[in-house]
């Protein structure tokens, strides 16, 4: 991939080029901060679309912004924790779901289809999960520089924005372990009910989780460190996809709890890693909000949904196409012939 | 139009039909309620969309729901109470918007557009407004039942959901006199900047409302009589549509602070009068959020927005497509060879 430089050869490799990110577009930004108080509305009248229209033209890098090629990238991992009794379903579900996106019927072929955008969906050695966290890492370095490597390879050129997003059966206690790592707070804090655990499972969950953080602390010596020791492989895609959708200037659209636990390394080790990132929605997994407190994201959305497999993100398209639209396709106040305020 | 019965020929004649109306298609409810802890995805996961494709089905009265045709109407009228300094642009911005509607150049066109919606425009005799409400009735009976009546009449058959907005320069004064004449409270809780009055002129917007609603108090014995003293042709107009939508079956999404008033005094005189309404979004216009809680409804969308033309209803689309189409597609567990919880 010219665009987003050679593969990723290490974690290191990927901490370098966190630390040299492509900036934003300020002539981009600068050109549509001049044309939104000319249409035909009262100022700020359309709230945040007019933010969202700014924020488009800025990581997409032209001006009017456009919205039309969209594609949801869905990476699917499965996860050694599993073997800690930490999910509702068992790990086979992850594979099966596969199958159920490629056929068409999952979720997130429905929405992908209603709101105009293509799906990818990328499995991820399933036969071979991470390693039990709870035991020794995740992955070793050279295991989560592939995955990132998938994730990167996945972004390709010519798309307009990504949805990101995942699925992996026992991949809400990876991403508890890794913001309970990052922000500290309890297990409690950031573990949920998931797919659906509850009383002594979920106690079980807290417990595994709090041990995890615990085993690995020291060896973890930064974001990158934490999503190796306690990440799986499709959250490591989705961090690889994060960082060659900047290069390409594809605004990026990060699903729920686990896609944002993805992404938070990037953020622990450069805090403008996301800016080309928004939230589609607030997840009912209750880990969600206190990490986007922690992100500085304001989610689009709040349906107290918590399915992943990039749904809240990609529900949010609409919203997205609809604020480049009327940025640019509105009348000014010339055009119209409308009178302005004063 | 045969389907909603004979023209409207005066208020009380709507008052009837407010006591008699269609109720939830509970057929259609319990099939959706059967379908959907069949889909592939944990019970209660996608949230509210769940709610939504149940909410859908009940009010189209068929399983599954769909929303493909989709048409936004936008009813514009002019307010004498712009006599009295209430709005930041002068009364002759209502008909150069419509213009500006017919050209395709404002944001509902762009919204329409990109929502894959149909857009209709009524202009309501700009010329004509309604009576300044600070000194009279804003209209006599007829005129109410007349505006009314264009309302109901905007509504045809064919549609799977329908978008209610208004333009009319003045309006957020009819609405928020209406609110604190239906609920009570003080004018400073219910009148806000509009499109953008501050300071002196929004302290004279709150004491021209609060002395309207004064004044009109003892005569004003119910809902439609409040309509009817301080609203507008646009919102009476609105007021028509809820009703002929209910009795076609098409469900209704409700825009900003203007529309929600206009369907309150049919919510004052029965309350279940709007539960085939759902609220677009909040608006940042403050009233709109105290009125939400009045009618017990929880808008989609937090965009702050503030525009009116039906933007935030028809914003919302897309997300009521996505969730009949994930109701309607999804494989069930048993189709897609997926193993279910437990």
């Amino acid at each position: 991939m010219a665009e987003t430089g050679a593969s990723l050869t290490s974690l290191d490799d990927f901490r370098k080029r966190l630390a040299q990110l492509p900036p934003p577009d300020e002539a981009a930004a600068e050109k549509a901060r001049e044309r939104e108080p000319n249409l035909t509305k009262p100022p700020g009248s359309l709230g945040r679309l007019e933010e969202i229209a700014l924020w488009l033209a800025t990581w997409q890098g032209r001006h009017p912004p456009a919205v039309n090629n969209v594609r949801a990238l869905v990476f699917a991992g499965n996860h050694g924790v599993t073997a800690q009794g930490v999910s509702a379903y068992p790990a086979e579900v992850t594979e099966q779901m596969v199958g159920n996106f490629q056929a068409g019927g999952a979720a997130i072929n429905q929405i992908c289809k209603s709101q105009g955008a293509d799906l990818r969906v990328f499995s991820m050695s399933l036969d071979n999960p991470t390693k039990d966290f709870t035991v020794e890492p995740a992955m070793a370095d050279e295991e989560a520089a592939g995955a990132a490597n998938l994730g990167m390879n996945a972004v390709e050129a010519g798309q307009d924005l990504i949805c990101l997003g995942e699925m992996g059966i026992g991949n809400t206690s990876s991403a508890a372990a890794i913001c309970m790592a990052l922000f500290g707070g309890k297990a409690a804090d950031w573990a949920g009910p998931g797919t659906g655990v509850e009383g002594d499972a979920l106690a079980n969950k807290v417990k595994v989780i709090g041990g995890a953080v615990k085993l690995h602390k020291k060896a973890m010596s930064d974001g990158l460190e934490i999503l190796r020791h306690l990440g799986g492989h499709e959250l490591a895609a989705i961090a690889g996809a994060i960082l060659a959708a900047r290069a390409l200037r594809q605004p990026a659209v990060l699903d729920g709890f686990v896609a944002c636990a993805a992404a938070a390394p990037l953020f622990a080790v450069n805090p403008s890693a996301l800016d080309h990132c928004i939230v589609g929605h607030v997840s009912a997994e209750p880990g969600h909000k206190r990490l986007l407190e922690k992100l500085g994201k304001v989610p689009l959305f709040d349906f107290g949904m918590r399915l992943g497999e990039a749904s809240g993100a990609a529900l949010a398209i609409g919203v997205l196409r609809t604020a480049a639209a009327c940025h640019a396709g509105m009348a000014t106040f010339g055009e119209a012939g409308v009178t302005d305020k004063d």
